[in-house]
């Protein structure tokens, strides 16, 4: 693991998703780029000393120099923005498979980058777009497909927040000072460390891309720099039209993503603070409560089945969610090295072609709010 | 009573609206341009045979002719939206207050002519925008208002219904045929029918007025001419920034209106499905649960308790908030007549000027779909 | 109306429930025991002053010496539980209908007695057991006696309301006073105010009736002299097991009405807060979604629909419910007056017989509680 | 761990709790009393060969053989309910302690040898009471214990359940097999199953015992041997009265565990299928959601926040729950190992006090429905 040290939030969560499923064990760390610290927090991780590393080039390079059956399978990345693409890339020039938060890279060019190194490596990369985790994620994304709806007509996505109402970021609030920094963020605020999430879930429920959207970023709040809060309206490449809303400023609001999808014959509608439950909406019957686990048969995908460890009404969550892309990494992952064919179900987790869409986004997202015209196309 | 002859859906609606507090009587009609149908109609009613009219005009003058104690004291209107106009100015011309469907016209240069013949005859005009008649509707107004929340900085309202989301004015739905008919509902389908509400809404309860939007109007179902769905990006004059959704093409919604509402230290969100609750959203301490005739005291405007029946728990509904609308039009004409003065909480429905905004609305969000350019100034 | 004075909570809803739907008219009231209050309410109902009454005994006798065509059709009785029985009985005996208030009278043996005349004199008497009201109420009931759940094996009533946990009745609040006075509310308190609701929708709904109940009746707040709080187990004579619960204790809850059944192939659940909507359990299949005025075929009963008067999402409530107890008894008394058959729907408002069972229960329960032996044999 | 092979449910559950947290690892294993079953269960979960063992007897014995710092330090037991006393006694006597799968023995009898023996040893034992692991559980007896109720009144715990509504046990189903046989899940089915549940989230958040009880238990489906339904008024210590509800044939429902608590000034509502919720209702203020994570300060009780992961917003579900328990064990014998003192919040996990009441409450519950009289004592 790369980043993740003491009081950092996403490295502890990504190594509870790792633990989950007893497939992973973290044999090595550069947790820090604090040497103190690192070291510190390689120890009450119980790592080995010798395996305790105070830069991820340290770690990378050491790591591949043990014997192939004792060094580490792969890198997990969780350093912030400006810090994914270099140990990526080197990861992946030694020959290690790769873990990394999202979004991808800092920019897209980096994006690119990266993902023309992982294709032409052929080594697994897995992007923890945690949203896609979840069961009935899949579970929708699995009921357009087989074209339950019919046509899709209209895609309603919302990812409230409202941790960044006020200016933290000048108040020694460290996970607001970095993200609305643009120098450590990237370009934009709110739209890149969630909007992101919330045009992938978008596009992996739908199966369609955005072509193109009309955005109105905004900083709400007096002396931000970069955008908490943003509108968009989205044409889709299936002919589906939609709303993009993600904002860090709808005081009260905890993490309330939530999309709705309307096609001919229904609507699907998910949202994380209720995760288990998919309600699916019909013209002309009730509408219906699909639950994951649930015990009934026929009616669950095995791509939401895959994904639940326990019978319906045992609630799964975020880590879960999370658990389920290390889990689907890790089989896909164990698979290769033994030479099996992992199954669909394995291989569906987010890989760099989402990460690329997730910084295409956001330069397009910043284009179309800088822009008077109306409609910006939609580039990679 | 104008139209709301048999089979007329909310005719009855406003009928039984007006009968619930006793303080209303329905005394004569013109139920029907058909005449077959509207002295059917108003015999089925009850209505006393020299009462019953064949059309507007008549039953103005007749009723206008009679002694000034047993003459109708005003006239509601419930035609279609292209026959709303010519009653109403001529009811206004013959010293009848109004009560008036929406949209308040079927143009916004006659809802401007409407608005001035109120002004110059002092007469009462009441439009039925229902959702402002709910008491916690005036709950959140109050409420923002007494600046609980702070500065305003989001909001987001949204009216999807799925009921179009076939062709189904071409399948003999007569509701649905004049509503989708340019030549009956006005330049707007949905954005008519329903987007004016949520416009009404978003206004009414931020006491703030719509100064810029960019619309994405489309008619998603093959062969549709008006519109059928739209997003619109909406900024306000207090500084807000917003989104507007209105669907009749959310497959299996039902009528479900629900605005959410972000200042600086809270948000509000209230929902048609359940409305007698208001939830209260706060950064520093738990959400709220606020609801309609609760025995708290303390938490209730005057003007949420004015508008409540019953205590909490025995919830009231969509007629309610339509008899709320009634009954505030009722008190303030029987002060008017009675020489005293309305309380505020009376004077509290609908007249012209939301009239006249909902017609500029329907303008400003059907010019600005058609226009290349992000912002369109809402012009009056 | 024989009570409803200024001041009284049910009167009023009555009368707006009366009103609603334009089918009945108040045309004379002997509105409370203190004739100045009587008059007083009279005249803010415009009364005709003839026809306010200080007594029932005057108004009775005056109307039938009336001519039939201008005389009142029925009597609304809505004084408290110790005095429905003599004005019911002298109505039906001068050959008006009734409509009474629950509990039916104030003992068992009065209840008896006016059964008894009601069936003598072929006349028509209506007890407002509200809850029975709700469209999705009825539809559960339809639901049941089709079989669609198989066999019941299990209700679960409950009806908490938080009102009473203070000693209100000593704190001047008149609604408390005579509820938990014995000489006034009868041998019950909470049992006898909404425990009664409970059975009545628990037999309602089921179809079937409580053969032996095991009772658990307290007065929970000191001072109390009759039970505020109790919990019952119930058998019932389609061999379903189950639980009543009733309190006024449950601090924080309003009228919390809520209701689950359950067969061999389903569940069924109801609560007032939610009133338009039944949630249906299976299985085999997801839980889904009844919504009252729902625009689906084939899924309603035409007991529901009948007592629908808007399509879905346009929320009815309480008042509603009301509405169609008055609703239905004037459509089976028009029918009878005009010498047509009403339709099963429109005879479908509780009567004698379900006051009859309502201070049974009472009896039963209080027995029950003061016993030692597990079952009491619930007896009529 | 002891039991837990492939194909058990909870076996995999407690691995997956237990791993969560890092803080555990499974170093060896007696899996299934079917030898071959036990091997290869053990291969699957990467075990070294030589701990992977065919009988408990072998694996306590030989793993007390190992040197102190190489040995197992605690035993899991996940077997039925007839095979949890031997082998925990077993570890005992051998030094090791012990987490265990609730209910804690087949017997009162048993577990009160049990409870002697923890006390004599003064080793850990640990229940998994899973629903005690949750932190809103544990805000709600922090909220009790604080008196924020004021004197508790009424206690109302439900747990119905829907998969017993067939006769499984007949049909292959081997987990409603040995639910179903008194030869190995001892005298109570659901009650023992999951009443037992109910009756510890009741005692253990309102730090009241249960004093007398009256039960109603049934067979409701034809040919079962133990209940599958039961109902029990309760007398408590603190002299609230309740209700708890354990139903396996509540059809359709899945495992929908929710207590409800009233005190003198408001009430707790909490239900696992929402369980980072707890709902605080109020006599004289709006209703308040408190939610697990949630970033105000000075609301959640450390016993709270001690066991959430995550920030509001990212729901934490049964197994973070289950993790809890796991955790707060691990956390309590890591201090014992160290010498240093664990936290209150630490050592909040059941162990053999809860488990001898669970197996009190089975016998009394029981013994009671058998009884003609009304109130059974509660007996130890």
């Amino acid at each position: 693991m790369i980043g993740g040290g003491k009081d950092a939030f996403i490295g502890a969560i990504h190594r509870i998703a790792a633990n989950m499923d007893g497939l992973i064990e973290l044999c090595c760390g550069a947790l820090s780029i604090n040497p103190d610290v690192a070291i510190d927090s390689g120890k009450s991780l119980f790592l080995p000393e010798d395996r305790i590393y105070t830069s991820y080039e340290e770690m990378i390079k050491k790591e591949s120099e043990r014997p192939a059956n004792d060094r580490m399978d792969f890198v997990t990345i969780v350093t912030p923005n400006f810090a994914h693409f270099a140990p990526a890339m080197m990861a992946l020039d030694h020959g290690f498979h790769v873990v990394i938060e999202k979004p991808i890279t800092f920019s897209l060019e980096e994006a690119k980058l990266l993902h023309q190194k992982v294709q032409e490596t052929g080594l697994l990369l897995c992007l923890t777009h945690t949203y896609s985790g979840y069961p009935m994620v899949k579970q929708a994304r699995a009921m357009v497909k087989e074209g339950v709806l019919g046509k899709i007509r209209k895609v309603w996505v919302e990812y409230p927040q409202g941790w960044l109402s006020k200016l933290s970021e000048k108040e020694g609030n460290k996970q607001a000072a970095w993200r609305t920094d643009p120098t450590k963020s990237g370009k934009a605020g709110a739209m890149g460390d969630i909007g992101t999430h919330a045009s992938h879930l978008a596009e992996y429920i739908t199966g369609a891309e955005i072509t193109h959207l009309c955005a109105d970023l905004n900083a709400l709040v007096e002396g931000r720099i970069l955008d908490d809060d943003g509108n968009v309206l989205l044409r889709m490449s299936n002919g589906a039209r939609g709303v993009l809303m993600a904002s860090q400023v709808a005081a009260g609001e905890e993490n309330a993503v939530k999309i709705r999808i309307y096609g001919e014959k229904g609507g699907l509608e998910w949202a994380q603070h209720e995760p288990n439950t998919l309600i699916v909406k019909w013209l002309d019957q009730p509408t219906q409560i699909l639950r994951a686990g649930a015990g009934y048969t026929g009616w669950l995908s095995s791509f939401a089945t895959h994904n639940c460890r326990t019978p319906g009404g045992h609630p799964e969550g975020y880590l879960e969610a999370f658990g389920n892309i290390y889990r689907n990494f890790a089989l896909s992952l164990a698979a290769k090295i033994d030479g099996t064919t992992p199954t669909p179900e394995m291989l569906d987790f987010p890989g760099t072609y989402d990460g690329l869409r997730g910084m295409a986004f956001i330069e397009n997202v910043v284009a179309s709010s800088a822009s008077t015209e109306k409609w910006t196309t939609y580039t990679l």
